[in-house]
């Protein structure tokens, strides 16, 4: 069993409808009105909702933040890889993978998740030897994300990342020392984008798999710095994400102007 | 008093040498090897060790992740706004600056000044009232940039954003409302990036000091979703400076051609 903690999480497991909710619990005396459309989804999925004490919504819920509601649900499944490439399949513009190769808090696979989907990303991936992670925290820090976006948990032996390949997606591996920056890939292809963990980088076993690598540069421009600067894996991956997303959308504008000459 | 906790901490207040620091609390037994550096470096700026039981640590820590070694230091005073105006008088780049607008974790902060410094930030504001951070945390999850990014903390009476336009800044106020893209804006220029807390995002007095607004496009070129999606205040953050330096970096290398030519 797992519990969803806070209204934004559970109204997200509601409106996506990919995991059995068994009950809602929600404390006595809460607003009715702040959670209206919590206990409005909540009757259209038939979910009962039960009201019970502060005290006992405390001994089950792990953060300090539930804020007076917890579902109680099954574990959400993870998208297959198969499941993936009939996605991947179906699409009308190139995809856009997002790798994390290693990751040891939930919070920052949570953030990761939040800004994937916001920027656009078509699944992510991650490796399942890395973090038998907390769902109810990944959940509350993805602020629903989780609950919407496909995760495919990849294990060593998978052969994913060589179907990919075949398929002509780019596997980007993202590595300080590359030569490349970033913004000098065509991110407009079909691609993955690859991110090491923060204590060790990117695998070896990823690497092999890349067809090329590229960089973040860092201070770019300014007086270099003795400093040893470095960016966190969720705010590396977010930015790479961004510049996917910045030229698929210049390409897109330009498409747009080139048809309409 | 403040103890900043961990050894990233402890060595980049040790190395950035802006604050005084008392003593630095050892665990009795600590493997010497890990701590050699920092030992070292203690010695050099005359900080005494001292060595305690593992409990008495724990007492003193607020975190659970001090690893062993705890400084008891004076609180880091925060930049000035006439220090600021100094600094950027003596630039020979344009200025970068990021002014966060409100947030409601330090950790948040911490990550926010991380990515700032990674990406040739001249300087962070934030607003004094937001936010009467425990600089522990800040320090901590800033892996060390709190103590080297000068931080300017200002409050409602103060004259320094316009004090900034009149010295030509572009003060980029980020919306997610705004007809322009971030990538629409030319950031080559001198230029603040003002972004907002996640609950109440830019607020009116900050609003009324920006010369254009801006925004990062969300899901762009993927299908439209009716799934609430944004960015954390953080990511957002990092987005943005990264967006700054690509084209400062890209400019620099078209002007570095046009010499050659």
């Amino acid at each position: 069993m797992i519990h969803l903690e806070g209204r934004s999480s559970i109204e997200a497991a509601l409106s996506a409808g990919r995991r059995r909710i068994d009950v809602i619990l929600v404390k006595d005396g809460s607003h009715e009105e702040k959670l209206g459309e919590l206990l409005a989804a909540a009757e259209r999925r038939r979910v009962p909702v039960k009201r019970v004490s502060g005290d006992e919504l405390d001994r089950l819920a792990h953060g300090r933040s539930h804020g007076g509601v917890v579902g109680v649900c099954a574990p959400l499944a993870p998208t297959s890889e198969q499941e993936l490439l009939a996605t991947l399949d179906g699409l009308k513009s190139a995809p856009l993978l997002l790798l994390i190769d290693g990751t040891e808090d939930e919070r920052n696979l949570g953030f990761t998740l939040r800004s994937a989907e916001a920027l656009g990303a078509t699944a992510v991936l991650v490796k399942k030897h890395v973090l038998d992670f907390d769902e109810t925290e990944v959940s509350r820090s993805s602020s629903g994300a989780f609950e919407r976006l496909p995760l495919v948990r990849i294990d060593r032996e998978s052969e994913l990342l060589r179907e990919l390949r075949r398929r002509g997606l780019a596997l980007v591996g993202c590595v300080a020392g590359a030569k490349r920056a970033i913004w000098e890939v065509d991110l407009t292809q079909p691609s993955l984008l690859a991110v090491g963990g923060e204590k060790r980088g990117l695998s070896g076993a990823v690497r092999e798999e890349c067809t090329l690598f590229a960089r973040i540069p860092l201070r770019a421009g300014a007086p270099s710095s003795a400093a040893a600067t470095s960016l966190s894996m969720s705010h590396a991956a977010a930015i790479l994400l961004a510049e996917a997303a910045r030229q698929r959308s210049t390409d897109l504008a330009r498409q747009e102007r080139g048809r309409a000459e």
